[in-house]
């Protein structure tokens, strides 16, 4: 159950870091989606490693291989099951790894559940898990496009201490695409990939916030109680690895306010009802309310630093650690793709479930 | 599905505000766990209503009822189900509400989602249906200290702009039941009583954050990728009514740090291994290290406010409304034993789990 | 999870035999179904105690209370929760049991796996959990046929060698309500009356087989693979007490048959699809197609007998037991009711998750 | 959902007939297994077309890979998927079925579903499903025979009337496979396999019965109420192709008994407690007692017979259609390893839930 997320539109992923492939399978797509391999392997590409100089240089095609499901570029309402390769490997860089645990990385507490660990590249606790999660959010984000209108839109918000100005209800995927840090802010996206740059000569690294949009989102996703829109979201990102915090709508920020100051009111524009504000981020009571979803991640900085730490080994004896391996400087550009995916993949599934439990419509 | 939660020590949750109860089924709990009326309604009376002169004045005794799973005081490993019966409905007060949708409340996304709504009171989803997660939390929770040695406390750690000092290391429950506002930083406290008097007088609301801990959690708890410990109490946290962000360890704040700042170094603690920081909040890969668990939630001002405001009724037109119900004007001191119970019943279910999978023996 | 069932319509079942209380949640009942407590009650004194000669005297009224989810007669798409308190509880009877296994009950397994039990009466393995699964299936039953005209309808095929002649694409419910047994072949129920009066005055037990068919069933229902209708509805009726076989269409007479016997030869009966036999049963590759489904349970004799039987008691010694409770020499006329709600609720939830799934209208 | 099986222990398959690939993911396998492709593989040729001449002479290798989960020969308590690719793919044997469906078949069905079907060779409705299943199951019962010494075989127990006489306590794996029908009765066996060659040259096809033992299975598996053992265990048979039946421990027989002869009586069996008769099948109350788990599941005879057949073609109008494809004149021999695995899978997981629910330490 670790492995899978879903109710209706469910996936399983597979696979670690050094061995020899990653993927996924996919349960509950509707039937008769056109879908090409083209289309995952464009989200992948976002997603893959060494496509700029701020992320790691680990050389990887990360070409998909459609196993099943698809029959002459349509979807059977069968299992999807997506397959990419490993191919640079270079266990070398880890053996290290092998005897002594990496700080803030997943190592000791692996071996502590296990008692046993792939210890090569962090093995599944790799961001190379998230192969499968980006193929398959590819997918839901083109079914959700075809069968509801759904847009989905993300793009990092801040990196460290610089904040974009970005409006989530305009905000274009062509302007995230603009410049390798993913920033729609131009200015601010200059200064982020410097600042980046800079931190990855020091051997150090840098967090930040991604923001997430969902536009044209039917009012009534999202279930009462357990399994609020806002709750699958919030479980949903802080499933990806590196991710710390969560907020939906005015999140944290809008605890400063007064009641007053923060409902959102509702008014008639022109037959449909919508809010003047939009403090509620498009959820209300765990259900969406036809405004845009805006949802934003927090992620902490990368852990693997390019300089010695004080760490135990495996016998539990202090002793200190310094990385060679090639590491991502910022997460935050690949974690774009990875956003968008978890946002793509819960919204495929409460719309399913929508369907199924008050049936509006096919 | 959307009124159950968990895997292996499972609830299920029903009732309306106004309707004649509130309740939970607990299917998973151990057998031979020695459970008590008056250790569960101990927790609820933490939660009740007109507790105190900052909270709603809607009188409800809240009293628990055992209807199964617990004989001779020991569960039986079958499913306990608790009820409360409600008892002061003043529907009166919710006239206005069968025709008009209450800003940033769940009128309006509860109709289009069903097509129908228990317009008094919000229905389910009133704060009234977390009864049944607070009762099966002292279950949970009960277990868990029985079982692993575990101990949670929460607390309010912000209203507003006034936020407390609190070590989540050494806080007491006793600190934090000292004052009605539960927060342990006794100044803080005091000045956060009077603001939320004020604003109660000025019928509007305040937002805020609680923190909680879990102290003496095994190692090994939290499911890789999807069912991540932090991913799984961020949904538990963000399914709570007015709940709008989540963290965990250094969440939103760790972002501003580099990875050399904000790595939790482990050494060797005369045998042990832990971290010299916490910034991870007890929490690596997903996965519980041993540390100190921390997470904070943060609480949108309540929706509900006594003054006049712009919104359209169930036709659309744009009307006003002016709540006339007694209203929480602070909803904090009151979440507090409901994020509790929350982090019981995630870490009680992971316990489980954790034994089920990679336990030793039948 | 041992207590729930479904998966969007859903159900959690709760109580002991000699406890307070024994009810049911269910959670995704569809919105706006109107439904009365006399509907549930209807199904629940078919069930009953004591209703007629041929079953067990214990007396129980069984009278329902709706706890949550329907408001002026009309379901909310909320956890809809209903509970039956236990009355005629001769404990009395039971005392033996403390220290004496019955053979083929539960006593010994309940204690080898929890280590305890509640002893009175069975507990949790008591009949009287099915009040919850009947109570429930009233409400997936009136959905049914509300929403998809689907009609369905239980009875006793055979006790011990007695075997009614039924034609499952026609039998009525006011036939099989029309005798005691509920067998609608009226010549053969006579039969199975006076055969059941003589073992009870032996103080023996008889089995036999419920036969139970759905009519007007949407084509379509049912999953590939492991969720295929027939491997549901078997997981449904072997889950009711007592149950010790399943088949589906030819079932095992079927497997004497050659291919060229046993296929449904395909017609174009005036513009719809139909077979000119149905060997399947309504059923082909896990799916609905369009014929009755119909289905067979089979039931051992009861195991409570009044006659004097070889055993261990808790001790692990060898010892004899006597029991003198109120029996039913034979529980098929109350599976009947029990067989029927199970099915119900296997469609029920089918029908949701094809309508979520492939998206066929509300 | 649909090709998802089991809660701790859960996999997932996928893959069409004449599509790329099979294959299926494991979420739970505990780590610290030893585990060999070779032992996978055993498995899978035992279930792999084309190994005797009374199979289906479709020429596939079915050579399993091991995508993820393994490490140097043990598992990791990660997901470990598992893939066969499909070779042999005469598509030119199935043009007719592309606009015509197959008496007795899924083809209707899953058009009736889907709206679309993979027309070849029945797509996922295919037997070639089940290689997931197999090679999952040879995981899980190595699991089983290392962790708790459970035993599991299966053998054709009957094939049209011709009826095997076989000790189910005492059977062996080898005398299983002592000749190709996998009948441990060599006399019927042989009698077994003239008459499956009589029928295959007849173009026709036979069904029959698989009995299947679990030994050595600890006492308190299973789960009351739904997930009883013996319902687990019928969903899990039910699901496979063909499977029209299923019963535990005296099942259908049993029901011509009277309770005082069909009781199993406990006994002091030297410090363990026992019962004289296995009628219950090792399981009362949906628990396991510590005797041999007896199972029977009834396969019909294969739809595919090389006669000519009335149907209708995907327009709904009457045709006729003879299948040229090569076919299991009896699917009873290769059903075999796809029971054994099967009821590998549900033991498993039902004694991963033990351990987690009622187990001890973490």
């Amino acid at each position: 159950m670790s492995s899978s997320f879903g109710t209706l539109f469910r996936i399983s992923t597979w696979g670690e870091s050094h061995g020899p492939t990653v993927g996924v399978v996919i349960d509950g797509c509707p039937p008769r989606l056109p879908i090409t391999k083209e289309e995952i392997q464009a989200e992948l590409d976002r997603r893959r490693p060494g496509q700029s100089r701020i992320t790691t240089q680990r050389r990887e095609a990360d070409e998909v291989e459609i196993l099943s499901g698809v029959l002459d570029g349509l979807t059977q309402g069968t299992p999807i099951a997506l397959l990419v390769r490993n191919s640079d490997q270079r266990g070398g860089d880890y053996d290290e790894m092998r005897t002594k645990y990496r700080p803030s990385h997943a190592d000791y507490t692996y071996q502590a559940k296990f008692g046993i660990r792939a210890w090569e590249g962090g093995g599944r606790a790799s961001a190379r898990e998230t192969i499968g999660r980006v193929a398959a959010g590819a997918i839901a984000r083109k079914w959700l496009a075809t069968a509801a209108g759904v847009e989905i839109v993300a793009y990092v918000k801040r990196v460290a201490t610089l904040e974009a100005a970005v409006d989530p209800t305009t905000v274009t995927r062509d302007a995230v695409e603009a410049n390798i840090v993913r920033c729609p802010d131009a200015a601010v996206a200059d200064q982020m990939i410097a600042l980046i740059d800079n931190v990855r000569k020091d051997g150090d690294s840098l967090g930040g916030i991604v923001e997430a949009v969902a536009r044209g989102v039917p009012t009534g996703l999202g279930e009462p109680v357990f399994d609020k829109l806002e709750a699958d979201l919030g479980k949903a990102l802080l499933s990806l690895p590196a991710c710390k915090g969560f907020e939906s709508g005015s999140g944290f920020a809008g605890t400063l306010l007064r009641g007053s100051q923060h409902n959102d009111l509702f008014y008639d524009a022109g037959g449909a009802i919508r809010t003047r504000s939009n403090n509620s981020g498009g959820i209300q009571g765990g259900i969406s309310n036809g405004e845009a979803i805006v949802v934003r991640a927090a992620f902490k900085p990368t852990a693997t630093i390019l300089k010695e730490q004080a760490t135990v080994d495996v016998d539990g004896k202090d002793t200190t650690l310094k990385p060679r391996g090639r590491h991502d400087p910022c997460v935050l550009p690949r974690a774009v793709p990875m956003v968008e995916a978890m946002m793509a993949l819960v919204l495929a599934d409460h719309y399913l479930r929508q369907r199924g439990q008050c049936g509006t419509g096919a």
